[in-house]
């Protein structure tokens, strides 16, 4: 690595920078190319922010933050307009081209060998040919998303949908309208763009929408300044913050803990905000309530009948070194995974696996053995 | 401190005691008589053992574990009889005399005043004069305990009822029989003894007993080996969970995450327990939704009307020296609170207490204001 390089490029010290190679800034020798990430942010540098050994770096995508009360917060961080765009539900990635090749970037900064194959599949070749220094940051979603998989889109395996650019050693995004301008000239597809609205109207416009959304089981909206000068906030439906529960309580111990509370949390200020009838109340308090026990009982009758808690998903390659390798990236990223025997399909195979939820499945069977909490 | 003595009486070596008193063994000497804490648990002495100048020591009572499934947990944990008593919703106190004065000790240790003037009022002289070596634990409940206000027991004030025996210096307890002897002996009152049952029944007869319980909003039970050989379980009711739900969300950002999910979980698994029908499910599902929702929904609109997120206690007291030294004590186990004018009333005072919830305050003060979550 070219310390003063690479320094200067992420606005730091060159001391800060050889501090940081003995913390947080981990090497990844595989899959190629070989690369240092940031395994936490520091130094206002996002985690998942990536250092390839040609020097180059990709920035980590920002958070977006949530806005839990929808007119105050549109109020408070907007100026005179909003762009409003879906928040799709899959797995974030970013694609760029290093020396020639593409790889598809995790939120961590890990080379996903899955998601590189698929988004080698899905691009044109020109778009890195003529934009070598781009950076596509996307969702992937669809029923064969082995993280988040999902039959509410138009796919029936994975698609990808561009919602930002970014340009390789550059911090700052290129904003809306440039994304869906690039996305057009390119024909890739990008996460729908619901309009422009002044501020004014925006409460009820996005309102509309969110309830529109929630009645496909969407996941929400990111609302964005038009100038792209103002941080990005998200506003998700009802029916996504219910059936995010649903999985959490059926895997109720392989969770981080809060994230039972902050959808919880979300009805309540929705239920405010919509200013909802007592029946309307008890209807969502329900459905929550539905959301939150039915699940649970799911699993723990499941152990009880002596099955394991898991989870299937299925992906399909073309090559099965791409599955081999998949299988590799899952387990280094901490999931028991048994992968089946590839079924030849097309010209690629598909492959199932089954995830295997491991604390949830000890918990339950040693709870259900009479072991306290 | 005598190191020699209380190294002996604590199962550890001085060496061992010097090094806890740089750490996790904390000076408290305030109110009268000084002593030393534990903070945390440590060498197998519980957290809140206290230690005294004279060298006696009051060890914590041992925290009960929860069977998450009844069933189960019976078998696995005891042998041919257990013998059930029920658990009271208050605070534990433990009793003792040190010099001649009665204290009351909290969970974690420290004197409390409020409890230690109730218990002086409580207790017969004699059970310390001729029992000098004993400490009493057990619950301060009813509508003037101020950390955990009820109304469903009998008392319109706030009552103690014995539950166990320790000896001074010895870890052991004595047992529910010896316990219960010794309340009548000296009309104490102590928490109510439901019968000692053969294991094969006692299933079927928890379960009656919880149900009872639960129908006039009480806790639950505490499960004891007859022979006080094996350690005490304790198994609480749907309506307990519930209502416990309740408080915690209405003070949402005050509670510690896990009390939420855990309360959530015995929900899931009372209801395969009991193997409800597909009806009283979802009867439960909606009334668990609505201990979630409807106090959420109530504190975010209280606070969106521009009112304090508090809670109302009260105490009543001899002394007014008392109550000066219980707001000390509340303002050291850092709570925010404010003492109203004390109201003479028989030939002591009341006192009400506003208990500020300053964190749930803020948040959603700063939520509803449109801060992102």
């Amino acid at each position: 690595m070219n310390l003063q390089k690479v320094s200067d490029r992420l606005g730091i010290t060159q001391e800060r920078l050889e501090r940081l190679q003995e913390s947080i800034l981990k090497r990844s020798s595989w899959p190629e190319p070989p690369l240092m990430r940031f395994e936490k942010s520091s130094s206002g540098i996002e985690s998942g922010t990536v250092i390839f050994e040609n020097n180059e770096i990709v920035f980590g995508y920002p958070k977006i933050r949530r806005a839990m009360i929808l007119g105050p917060s549109l109020r408070r961080h907007f100026g005179d307009r909003v762009a409003v765009e879906e928040k799709m539900n899959g797995y974030n990635i970013r694609l760029a081209s290093v020396n020639g090749e593409v790889v598809a970037l995790t939120r961590g900064g890990f080379i996903c060998p899955y998601s590189t194959e698929v988004a080698s599949r899905l691009l044109p070749n020109e778009v890195f040919e003529k934009n070598p220094e781009f950076v596509l940051c996307g969702e992937m979603v669809g029923p064969e998303n082995p993280y988040v998989p999902k039959d509410i889109y138009p796919t029936d395996t994975i698609d990808f949908y561009l919602f930002d650019l970014l340009k390789k050693n550059r911090r700052s995004t290129l904003g809306i309208y440039k994304t869906h301008q690039f996305a057009e000239e390119y024909g890739i597809k990008a996460t729908a763009f619901f309009g422009e609205f002044r501020i004014e109207r925006a409460y009820e416009k996005i309102m509309g929408i969110i309830k529109h959304l929630g009645k496909r089981n969407r996941e929400g909206v990111v609302i964005k300044d038009p100038d792209n000068k103002l941080a990005p906030l998200k506003y998700t439906t009802s029916e996504t913050n219910r059936h995010d529960l649903e999985i959490a309580f059926s895997y109720y111990n392989d969770y981080a803990i809060d994230f039972f509370l902050s959808r919880t949390i979300r009805e309540g200020f929705q239920s405010v905000e919509w200013n909802e009838s007592e029946d309307k109340r008890k209807e969502r308090a329900k459905l929550l309530g539905e959301s939150i026990l039915l699940p649970l009982v799911d699993t723990i009758q499941k152990k009880m009948n002596g099955e394991q808690i898991v989870q299937q998903v299925q992906i399909r390659v073309k090559s099965l070194k791409t599955a081999r390798e998949f299988e590799y990236h899952l387990r280094r990223s901490g999931m028991r995974t048994i992968f089946e025997e590839p079924e030849p399909n097309d010209d690629g195979y598909i492959i199932k696996i089954t995830r295997l939820i491991m604390s949830t499945n000890d918990k339950t069977q040693s709870l259900l053995e009479g072991e306290p909490w």
